[in-house]
């Protein structure tokens, strides 16, 4: 999280009653919310209606309100000016002026993105609850090659294409590179679920495939933040890192068969209301304090309580609590990154942004070939249509966001990568949905695309 | 909310490296957390198996880990210090100096303040939400009768205690007035519940009583909070607020008939998820809103929220949504509260604080003597048991606490002052459940006390 710069607040607070600046403030507060969930909704539920990710429709809420657009919610490191609309409707409603409203705006807002640091743990959580240790176990051989493969492909193109053709420094490119390794399982699984391909064997494969790619691209995004805010590159660290996070991961796994019993035993004890709610955020909170005293990333531990808790039998009362936080906290964090990214940087028609562009074109398409290439790693005897694999693979949807937050949030993009990686996530999460119902539509049913088939298990 | 001292931040940030200060925030934030869920969990356990209200156990928790305990959560506006060994744990885990972490803990606390201040609007929405209007009109004349008694006799007898013998100022003898005038609805109820004494006629008056009370106590609440911050007293603003007040709550009622059926056709044409938890937030967001636009407390917008949402065919739903919101976020304001509590100032064999404990002894006898004697306004021809009526009124708990936290963040109320109210909500909120089985397993059921006596609605 960005500090805010200090403000001269005393003497505005000589100037202007302690009162009025209460109400200047709640209100300011309020109304982000608003706004933020006015955009956010109505967006996501058109999206839903021409059937792509509701997610999309979030983050193009965050462009329409923030600095590439209406400036009504704008960061305050963008330095951009908050709508003259807004500030005068405000100083007139809490009667203040407006330069007091600018900085109390500008001092109200990292209680805005706790918020929406929240929504992120929640969400990485759930991800975690949610995914399905055994099924994955199931697919293992065939879902681990086509993991590794939409891991290292683009990752390794992404990174060495940014840092020896675009002469991007190596910290942006690995972290670039790293933000392409992600897969949205729920994209994907929402899409396979509409088409009734869920439950065949490609299907079962992606999902697990995606779960493994989630553990590894926010392995790989724990050592790279913390690298990068450090001692420069040196291999002692990042061993030391990369270790770190294997062992947290794999204790993670290991307590999910052995901890959720003893989870399942104190919640059973536990006889004040709210017992599932509290007792699931006190895990989640534990293993992101554990995560960042070893030096990875908070979300690396909010993942892995999810994980943990994925085996317990309460598992079902978990999600249903979480859920709200999610769709409230989580849009937020959502439309925050829409707010911040300034996509004149994109606009073809400055000369000067040429290059970015170029680097934007360059990172979608790795994006895409690495993740379609993926599909033809699958390793099986039965006909098998690696094209819905690999598309299957492509939304980097959520999960590329949350890449894309926790770098900016750690000041280690420039706004044109920033921008680029954007375009990449936006691009591929769009393109998904699309390309798979074509291709599905266009597949006549074989034994393995019968909607009722089983996946053994 | 109080606005943090501006601190000589961008020196700490050169002589810290950002990587390390990003650490030692999310460090310090997380740890809140962890700190706040684990004492307040273990108290209301506590609390839950000697059958007291487990709002004592949060309030309790804040105690125990706050200024007048372990000091490992501290408002910054009481100036005290961070436990020593808190500061020296976080400071080697981020490699920052001690004082840099005591910079940013006070820095980072408005976030922390600002959840909390989401749990109590989330706490104020379920209140209105879960409020039975039609019960309200079953049992009206009794319960607006009690109602009545029981918010003036302690409003005025407290003001005016305060006032004329303890030479009080006007402001806070008010205030102080209207926190007596609160009665908490959910541990009367259930009390009443676990006594199979909740479908009586009593029950169902005192449960009506309660509604009424917090609509005239938020009102009250809303007026006073306004003044405070304003031009001193006259009779035109006040005149001006209390209108709006009526006005608000009067359109709340309003709508809770007519505006329900248009939220739920809006309802069931949203189709991305999350939708009820989004519809109802943006309804409490712009109640808030509309609330402090005119001069009210947002809180009194929190709860007009979920009145009006109360006739909503989804009212399941979304009741289901919210509660994981409050058991968070509304345990954190509890606990919060406890934290900034000073209970030195009511440590009995320090002379100075001799006349903060007779106001406070003051203020518990007519806090309870008020509400008791509320019961014998209870206007009926069958044999009523007036005494369960009054003892059913008593109990202050979350809704005391509401007022007393938001005197506090106004700034209205000395710190014996604050000290006397929080003993006089501890007190009610203690008392009335043991009074009340007390009297409860002593009487011998009549026609009005069987248990399965229903109301005629």
């Amino acid at each position: 999280m960005n500090l805010p710069a200090p403000l001269p607040l005393p003497v505005l607070l000589l100037e202007t009653g302690g009162h009025q600046l209460e109400v200047a403030e709640t209100l300011i507060s309020v109304g982000e919310f608003v706004v933020i969930f006015i955009a956010a909704r109505a967006l996501a539920e058109l999206m839903v209606r021409i059937q792509l990710p509701t997610i999309l429709g979030e983050l193009l809420a965050g462009v329409l309100v923030g600095v590439s657009g209406l400036h009504l919610i704008v960061p305050p490191d963008t330095q951009a000016q908050l709508s003259g609309m807004a500030t005068g409707l405000l100083s007139s409603l809490a009667d203040v002026s407006p330069e007091v409203l600018s900085d109390l705006y500008r001092d109200s807002f990292p209680s805005l993105q706790a918020v929406s640091q929240i929504g992120l743990f929640a969400l990485l959580f759930l991800t975690g609850l949610e995914s399905e240790l055994d099924e994955l176990v199931a697919v293992g051989a065939q879902a681990t090659t086509v993991a590794l493969t939409g891991v290292v492909l683009p990752f390794a193109l992404g990174t060495a294409g940014l840092y020896y053709l675009f002469d991007v420094p190596l910290i942006p490119a690995i972290f670039a590179g790293a933000a392409m390794t992600a897969t949205s399982i729920g994209i994907t699984a929402s899409v396979f679920g509409e088409l009734k391909f869920l439950k065949t064997r490609e299907g079962q494969t992606v999902i697990g495939a995606a779960v493994l790619d989630d553990i590894l691209g926010i392995v790989i995004l724990a050592v790279v933040v913390s690298l990068a805010g450090g001692e420069g590159f040196s291999l002692g660290p990042i061993v030391r890192l990369v270790a770190a996070a294997g062992v947290f991961v794999a204790a993670a796994l290991f307590l999910s068969r052995t901890a959720a019993p003893a989870f399942d035993w104190v919640l059973d004890q536990l006889k004040a209301p709210g017992e599932a709610a509290v007792a699931s955020f006190l895990v989640l909170t534990l293993c992101c304090f554990a995560a960042q005293a070893i030096g990875l990333e908070a979300a690396l531990g909010a993942f892995a309580a999810g994980l943990i808790l994925s085996a317990s039998r309460h598992a079902h009362a978990i999600d249903a609590a979480v859920k709200p936080l999610v769709a409230l906290f989580a849009t937020i964090f959502f439309v925050l990154i829409g707010t911040g990214m300034d996509l004149s940087v994109l606009n073809p028609f400055d000369p000067a942004n040429r290059e970015g562009l170029i680097v934007a074109a360059f990172l979608l398409t790795v994006a895409i070939l690495g993740k379609v290439a993926a599909g033809w790693s699958y390793v099986s005897k039965q006909k098998t249509n690696r094209l819905v694999v690999g598309l299957g693979m492509m939304p980097r949807g959520e999960v590329g966001l949350i890449f894309l937050g926790l770098g900016t949030q750690a000041g280690l993009l420039t706004k044109p990568l920033e921008a680029a990686i954007l375009l990449m996530v936006i691009g591929t999460t769009f393109l998904a949905p699309i390309l798979l119902r074509l291709v599905l539509r266009g597949t006549s049913g074989g034994p393995d695309l019968d909607p009722l088939a089983e996946v053994p298990t």
